[in-house]
């Protein structure tokens, strides 16, 4: 079976039980979340969101360059007035280089894509440090607070990385 | 107190019953789910997910072409192999224009964002099967099962858009 269908019978379940029909488009508590989609950090369970709260923006490593236009329209469109950037221990992101993953979709797919950025990197808490920069510096960016993390894997305990931005 | 705070208040709660220090980095389940950053939408609770299960990619709209680097990583380095992507009902994507949202930016923050594609949509469901086309066409995405779902934010329930692909 695949994983799709499993998908369908649970939430067959969680419809079964839904209650929330009623919420606002706009995120309730006016925060959107940057995090990385790793399957071991689930947003919602670690940072206390119910449905309605807040935007969570997840892609590879939670990076801000590759969530800037989800934020701007989070900000713009939406309302949110303030970012919380999460990322993690052991990290897929750690474990690799621009050329590794290039090189081999080059010899695996025969593919050339030196057109995209893959954004690993090699220092956990600097790059939450350069993701709320990336932030604070864009113009397209609101001047709101931005509070990074890393989230232990091994605990499931947010460490705050640097001071209130 | 900032949103940041309460979040550190909630996760000492999830601290306090953390029992999956030991998961393991590739998604148990094999899958990776590009949905909507909306606040309404939890995939975790309305697929079924647990720690562990599987890559959450999370975009303004659920866009496939801004999930793409994300997607390669899933696959490629960590070895899920099917995807479900996840749009919704209400969706703030609906409301706007390319052109009314780069008014807006230039009216409100003197910047000019010609340069950023914000991917709206006008037709929903049309949405869905243009993101599955996209990674089907891509060459630097795998040949693997690709299910499009429109989650009803009203009632909770998920339904299929297309045939399996």
């Amino acid at each position: 079976m695949s994983v799709a269908k499993e998908f369908e019978a649970a939430n067959a379940n969680y419809v079964a039980s839904f209650t929330k029909g009623d919420l606002q488009l706009p995120p309730q508590r006016k925060v959107a979340v940057v995090a990385c989609m790793d399957a071991r950090l689930d947003p919602a369970r670690a940072l206390g969101l119910e449905e309605g709260d807040a935007h969570v923006i997840c892609n590879a490593g939670g990076r801000a360059s590759d969530a800037l236009r989800s934020v701007i329209i989070s900000q713009q469109l939406l309302g949110t007035r303030e970012i919380v950037i999460v990322h993690h221990t052991n990290c897929g992101m750690l474990t690799f280089t621009e050329d590794v993953i290039r090189d081999k979709i080059r010899t695996e797919l025969h593919q050339n894509a030196d057109h995209i950025a893959f954004l690993p990197f090699g220092d956990l808490e600097q790059s939450v440090r350069d993701d709320i920069r990336i932030l604070k510096d864009s113009p397209l960016v609101l001047d709101v607070p931005i509070t990074g993390y890393v989230y232990e894997v091994e605990t499931g305990k947010i460490v705050q990385i640097g001071e209130n931005q």
